[in-house]
């Protein structure tokens, strides 16, 4: 064992001192106050110190056991809890699903998939409108839902739709699709691993049942917290407790809910960094359309650029977007680099976060940066493309 | 909302500045090197700035992929992987053991028990020898695996061992029993949350089909992570990947391990700190002895107490241990802040981490104190002790 690569002064972090625009780190980063508490609770379980419930959503100091029901405010639902990320809580809610059919839209992240997959479930897909704009909307729902009635007699038991999809960044509306699941009576989980915590969510107003969130994503919390929310009709099956009695000792676990494995593993840093980020979360939510203005005039710019184009809806709802960009594939094409050339001559520039090796396609995230940042981001990519003979317009 | 409460001045730790003896927080504790990392790696996801295979146990930069095998032959176990907890480990491997029989010892972890519900096994008991000692031996997993074998017709499809018990912290006798489960070619999972880490443990020699081990528990790192071990016979199916193709869209995800949903979600600071800890951590197994020197000292010390006993095995072999205090619970009793005294007693003297309002029976770890602060915990409770009147040896 070489154990000399674990040392500190060796694990450097790749992105360190750069401009992060990887796809899933910009909501992630952690406010100024959650950098203040990660000293003081980095221990291993540090949030148990006062466990007197055996569950980590129960205890009160910290006040956890506040917190699930300010984020259930937050979110306008009736019941939260906290999981190792969106893709257990995906888990958790289908675990009570086992066997049912399920209709996911067709851009959904792959976690969606698995938990499905883990739970023995008949998966349908939403089809989406295809190249460029790739759209889900309630009226593949519907048709979906009729498909689903045909083939296998019966509606399905669970719908899922992904507010905002990972790859093109578009934002669903989840209002319409709400509705359509509420008039065929079937219960909607939202995904929302990239925007709640990043813009304001009501769950009530979407009409949808479940809300799967990730901390790590856009709640600014280190990893791994998921948040579940759930409303009154579904909290005895999705967290229903624990009924299993030791058949020689008579040991019985009721307090414990079992999708969670009694008590989700989110008793450190995660729900700790969760809540020191939460007052911050709750104010920048207010601020998004600054964010979407940004994004615009950041697709407005980089299309300046010969051969790049957005990909997903139009206007631009979101700061996660992928580009098209087939100049800069061919430029790979002659580069000794290959289709690496892009990543490093945006690291030489202190840009990182796109994918290694991607030219002709990029996605990127603009999250949360300055408008200098943003600048810094766009000459950059103008810079590298006049290099190389693309046009750029003025 | 009351947001003022989650800020960083009310978000203070209670066992902030005292020496910490719960039961489960000693072996969590950050090594300095662990310290030292945590501040650039804290943000969400961050050790996925360059992951190219889509699953945290294959990045390159930090060398998770290196890591892992690293760890394997730290335990002496073929294949590794990391999961949210041992809770989440233990899940994984019985996730390939749905609807099968698994015998476990009656001194298991809750989460033991939770992941066996959440497969829908069937859940045998291996009896322990009862107060005072509670001891688990070879011959009662023998005992037990006929009795499965006469109620059901056959002998049960794994059996687990909970390697040191949390209640009395008694360390089984693994090699025995591993030997027992492979003369029956009944597989073994070893439940190491509270020895590898903190001694050496080496799955060849135990015979042990699976380790499952805790990072916040007993390797210096921060919540969740697990770490799950497994030998090549077991490999395919608890590492299976996932199956499903999307109907529509023709999606698969042939790369993603399907019980750790598609990526086990410990992408941030468990992992980096696990890592950071790990060559402190091969050299602190070394000294294992020295700790259950200490542990026994701290036992004769505190049996100088009137009424106050050890229970589970001796002489005593780990530094987690339960002693009965009755003579502490007369003293409740009367107290006005009744079985809370002993608690604000030891606060009041710098010590945390005995369950608060516990007098008659209470947990105590010692695992790393310094012999100073060994000294202050015994002088402490000594002390207490003679305040309300008990009888010390000198």
């Amino acid at each position: 064992m070489n154990l000399s690569r674990y040392k500190p002064e060796n694990l450097k972090r790749p992105s360190s001192g750069m401009i992060n625009v990887h796809p899933i780190q910009r909501g992630g980063i952690l406010t100024k106050e959650a950098k203040k508490v990660i000293n003081e609770w980095s221990d291993g379980y540090s949030v148990c110190d006062l466990c007197f419930e055996g569950r980590v959503d129960l205890i009160k100091n910290p006040p956890i056991i506040e917190f699930k029901k300010d984020v259930a405010e937050f979110l306008n639902m009736d019941e939260v809890r906290f999981t190792a990320g969106a893709r257990h809580a995906k888990f958790v809610i289908l675990s009570a699903f086992h066997e049912k059919t399920i209709v996911v839209d067709s851009l959904a992240h792959y976690t969606s998939y698995m938990a499905a997959e883990l739970n023995d479930m008949r998966v349908y897909e939403v089809p989406n409108s295809g190249y460029p704009d790739f759209r889900i909307d309630a009226e593949s729902y519907i048709k979906t839902f009729e498909r689903v009635k045909e083939e296998t007699g019966k509606y399905p038991d669970i719908a899922l739709l992904t507010h905002v999809d990972y790859r093109y960044g578009n934002v669903a509306n989840a209002k319409e699709i709400g509705k359509v699941c509420k008039e065929y009576n079937i219960p909607l989980i939202l995904n929302t691993a990239y925007s709640s915590g990043l813009m304001e969510i009501d769950g009530k107003k979407l009409d949808v049942d479940f809300i799967v969130g990730s901390g790590h994503k856009s709640w600014a919390a280190t990893a791994p917290i998921g948040i579940l929310a759930v409303n009154y009709d579904y909290t005895d099956e999705v967290l229903r407790k624990s009924k299993l009695r030791g058949e020689w000792s008579g040991r019985g676990f009721t307090k414990k809910e079992l999708a969670f494995f009694g008590c989700s593993p989110v008793y450190g840093l995660p729900i700790i960094t969760l809540m020191a980020s939460f007052p911050s979360v709750v104010e920048r939510v207010k601020k998004w359309e600054k964010e979407v203005e940004k994004a615009r005039w950041f697709v407005r710019e980089m299309e300046k650029i010969e051969g790049v184009q957005l990909l997903g809806e139009r206007p631009k709802n979101h700061t996660l977007m992928q580009f098209e960009s087939p100049a800069f594939h061919s430029i790979a094409k002659k580069h000794k680099r290959k289709g690496f050339f892009l990543y490093h001559e945006l690291k030489k520039r202190g840009i990182f976060g796109i994918h290694p090796g991607m030219t002709k396609n990029f996605k990127i995230n603009i999250y949360g940066l300055t408008k200098e940042e943003l600048r810094r981001v766009v000459e950059a990519f103008k810079e590298i493309a006049e290099n190389y003979g693309l046009e750029v317009e003025d």
